[in-house]
């Protein structure tokens, strides 16, 4: 193994991947210039091996996914994505190979999104890799979709399929038994590489009154957006889209569809969309290629969010999403 | 020792640090509308326990030196503070007292420097706490003062003292004999405190050529920035500017000097000044009430710096700054 110092392994791995402001990564700071009339959306997410992660993923799928979560923030408000900055708690150990795979996975994401690296810091740690992204979008001045913005009598949507992370999740850990190969390929990818729906900002920066990324799980971010937005919810839980693989999986095991809805880690979005709007809404997700399932009504009051299963009894969940704390 | 989740620990403890732009941290981001004309300058670093700080360094001082080693970087480009997001990765076992304390010295850096809070994450880890700030700030459009500015004939300043936090770490460590308790106290103070140098902002933005932040060391920083720059330089050591606890330090174990110019976290500005604007800038430094002493100059090629000890022989050193690989 090659020990690398700090500005080599800059020079080598990241600075290829940045752009512009980024000043080839030879400042201690980017410089952006934002565009005229436009806001900028900040957003921060760390990630921690054994927490977020399993040590022993991919390099790449670890610094893709690193990306796509803060990605998703963007896409859920409305902004295009503009650039970000990674801060990298290595442990000694991580070898040129590992660094090199990291950097390819990294480089893919921001490309994908047009979304190149500002700058950052890399530090060593005697802990787990630790990762903190920045990132920045734009949005058109003062149209940034809220959390706080959804509005009794709105609808809700929630794009994707939820669960499949939750469950590839699962299935990593080994508890899953009798799952078709196929099926299991998709979990455990939605577990390793989720992907922000960055192609439905413009039908909700036209048409939502407020959004969020589901990342916590459904159930508990749903009553958190209800929460901030000072209203609650009516969900028809059969109405939740669930991908074959999730399907299958909790035909199996009927008490997973509760880690399905309550797990982590879907990164799709749950949009409040008034009823003038949905039309349209639906039309631009359309076309946008992106799914978005109607699921139920942000309603007046201050409860918790009422779930209703298929035969009409009410569900409630001990656990609404995923807690660090 | 009271269990929080991730939502009252924020409402608790960060959002009351928290400005406009934070949303009040319900949000899953900020948004910030820049100051019409002006770039923005983004910075990042991460902290890790063990490694730049003590992990049972006083909570307060922890999250200060977080974010006023972010400042400092700010300061060095010239820009004037506008917010930053922090994410932190804390272990189990992290007490209400200890948050209290971490958010209360948090809020008065922030304070302090008018930055306030815009968002973050917060995550558990099995690890040591780490800590990673991004930081923003303003500078008039394409006026960033650059670390790549420096220009053969310029001279070079730095700011305040060099040295004393890397003489209070070795302090800290406890290999420091015979010193009295009030050169004790400053040396500690100042690796358990930096100051970030933002009074000097107009001075470099009206009168510099470049300049950065020494973090790493001066020595190894002063040759980073040269390199950066295509430049060389010459540097007087006896003009290195030493606190009178540094003094007697060194004045009864020599070899400490090394240590001083060599060693990190000192959070001075290192810059380059043309000669038609020194007089100005001692000028501007002074009426901001910071000391910048002149130490040397930056000389044409590539070779690396030379550094002269107050004899004239030429002093060579074998690790110019700290570095983490």
């Amino acid at each position: 193994m090659e020990l690398l110092d700090e500005d080599t392994l800059i020079a080598r791995y990241f600075a290829p991947i940045a752009g512009p402001a980024g000043l080839r990564l030879l400042d201690d700071a980017a410089v952006l210039t934002p565009p005229a009339g436009m806001d900028l959306v900040v957003t921060a997410d760390a990630l921690v091996a054994g927490i977020h992660f399993f040590a022993d993923d991919p390099a790449g799928s670890i610094a893709r996914k690193a990306l796509a979560v803060n990605l998703s923030d963007l896409a859920a408000k409305g902004a295009e994505p503009l650039g970000f900055v990674l801060t990298l708690a290595l442990q000694a150990g991580r070898t040129a190979d590992w660094l090199g795979g990291f950097a390819a996975g990294l480089a893919e994401e921001a490309a994908s999104a047009a979304c190149p690296l500002l700058g950052g810091d890399t530090v060593r740690t005697p802990g787990p890799l630790t990762l903190s992204i920045t990132a920045f979008g734009t949005v058109p001045h003062g149209r940034m979709v809220r959390r706080t913005g959804a509005a009794a009598g709105d609808r809700l949507y929630v794009t994707g399929t939820i669960g499949d992370a939750a469950l590839g999740l699962r299935l990593r850990c080994g508890d899953i038994p009798n799952l078709g190969q196929g099926e299991r390929d998709h979990l455990l990818d939605r577990f390793l590489h989720p992907r922000a729906r960055l192609a439905l900002r413009a039908a909700l920066l036209a048409h939502a009154h407020g959004a969020m990324d589901v990342s916590d799980g459904f159930v508990g971010d749903l009553a958190k957006m209800m929460r901030a937005s000072g209203a609650t919810a009516e969900v028809d839980l059969s109405a939740v889209p669930l991908s074959p693989a999730a399907r299958a999986t909790i035909a199996a095991a009927p008490e997973l569809f509760d880690v399905a809805v309550t797990g982590g880690d879907d990164y799709e979005i749950l949009a409040a969309v008034p009823l003038a709007e949905v039309a349209a809404f639906e039309r631009a997700a359309m076309a946008a290629g992106v799914a978005a399932a109607p699921i139920g009504a942000v309603l007046p009051g201050t409860a918790p969010p009422r779930f209703r299963a298929a035969d009409g009894t009410a569900r409630s969940f001990g656990r609404g999403s995923f807690s660090h704390f």
